[in-house]
């Protein structure tokens, strides 16, 4: 028997790199000042959890000029929107399976 | 502006915590053994979460012998299911907006 937990998966899963991922597929891109504002979160702490998705290759960054100021792009990839979606999946499932409600059922393995 | 996933707490969030209330909750109780077999945990995985959860308040550990053998019987507390309910709101509306969809919008803070 295997649980729908055991299908998360820590680099999508965590709280905050969730939220980025769920904010990026909503959008073409979004800038590094507006993901920080919407999640309520430092720079470093922004930035170590890009750095977990870049590297994942979940997330492309572009760090360019704008107007001579610069500026922080980053997209969801392909293979992060898969990741995503499979921890959507697995989190509808896990919902499901909580929902069921309490039984008066006693569990055990033997 | 606050993302749902603000709401996730790290004590109910990871992985295993997740999974460990989620079979509780659809319950009475459930044993060490079936935890650990359900979930596809070591012995010492196991039960470092449960005393996470158990210092949170989020479940009652009950250490019995049975037919004089020890049995770990594991509950989910009245505090561990409202904070698994908080977990699950917030789930959902995490899923709600990634399903959103893609759009071409591109967001920024200025």
């Amino acid at each position: 028997m295997t649980h729908p937990t055991s299908r998360l998966q820590d680099d999508v899963h965590q709280r905050v790199r969730l939220g980025i991922l769920a904010i990026l597929n909503g959008a073409s891109r979004a800038d590094f000042a507006f993901l920080r504002q919407t999640l309520g979160l430092t720079d470093g702490n922004l930035g170590k959890h890009l750095q977990v998705l870049e590297e994942a290759g979940y997330v492309a960054i572009d760090k360019v000029f704008e107007n001579r100021r610069p500026r922080t792009w980053v997209k969801i990839t392909r293979s992060g929107r898969a990741a995503l979606d499979e921890e959507l999946a697995a989190l509808r499932e896990v919902i499901a399976s909580a929902e069921r409600g309490a039984t008066n059922e006693s569990l055990s393995a033997g």
